[in-house]
């Protein structure tokens, strides 16, 4: 392939995925009134990764895993949000994101195309110490904005704490030190609030 | 430090650095309509980053050039967003900036806030190649994203062709694929456009 035939697959990529700017998620911000967007998630969870990958259960490649966190939620440009306890829309989100995968990576050149849909694909089966770390990650950062934002989100969403616990069975996995910390300092205290429904 | 104490340095900064998502850029999103902020801008370069980097006219270390890039406009959550061609404010950016990066990183505990306060000074001094491919990334996304939208940013601002090249002078010294790509196709059609004015 030529040059400048492979900086257009990249750019056209790049410029495709702006659009994960505008796909909502139902965390609100620390300010507790506007919700984020799953780029601004990301990009929270790629500086969450290096400052404290030290706590990873197994030590990780840093690189791989903010890779990974960078781009695994690419597919929702397609696919949309599908949020943690949303049933219903959970049963056709396998689906409806290998679909967006294969069209969105599959525009970049076929070799990072490659690379980043191996990539999303480990992530979601969740068997390596990196994707363990990432879906550590991926749990822990709205679980601490929820806490920042006093729980709205929670509240909003009549979320149980059953559920919550359900949810985080392998954040443990990826780090024992984040998960004990996120117990006690997000959800224990919002549980004695109210703002988790205690079971 | 105990560990307990440590990390709760790490999640202050953590929750802290959430209002980086509130500092807004002059650059319009690929829709044309809303505009970017800081956060979004980081995602979006650190995955250039990735992408791009066979392009560096040196060979960089990639993860030191994604955190560079994702951390380096933290502190314009307390000095805010100066536009590229607002000479005015740029004569106290400095200032504003250094106090900033004190306050914010200084949140962290020692050894990361001095290691992230170093990757700072070393993308503003831009004498390293990871600095100088990382400014590369800082000026090439708003110039795509500017092209993406039809130039309305530009024609906005009234920007002219010589300011661009000015901003511009170090983009090659990162790498110089991408900087004759950014020429020929976001800059050269946009001053045929009109949207850029050519003197």
């Amino acid at each position: 392939m030529e040059q400048s035939e492979r900086l257009t697959k990249q750019f056209d990529f790049i410029r495709e995925i702006d659009k994960e700017k505008f796909v909502g998620r139902q965390t609100y911000l620390s300010d507790g009134i506007r919700k984020e967007n799953d780029a601004e998630h990301a990009w929270h969870m790629a500086i969450m990764t290096i400052l404290l990958s030290e706590y990873a259960n197994e030590e990780i490649d840093v690189l791989k895993t903010v890779t990974m966190l960078l781009i695994h939620d690419i597919v929702e440009i397609d696919a949309g949000d599908t949020y943690a306890y949303d049933e219903e829309a959970k049963k056709t989100q396998k689906d409806r994101e290998e679909k967006a995968a294969e069209r969105i990576y599959g525009i970049l050149p076929e070799d990072q195309a490659e690379k980043l849909m191996a990539l999303w694909q480990e992530f979601e089966s969740c068997k390596t110490k990196e994707s363990r770390f990432a879906r550590a990650m991926d749990n822990l950062q709205p679980l601490m904005l929820n806490a920042a934002a006093d729980g709205r989100a929670w509240e909003e969403h009549k979320v149980r704490l059953t559920q919550i616990m359900d949810r985080n069975q392998r954040t443990c996995k990826g780090s024992e030190v984040l998960w004990e910390y996120a117990l006690a300092n997000f959800i224990r205290p919002n549980v004695q609030k109210g703002r988790i429904i205690s079971e």
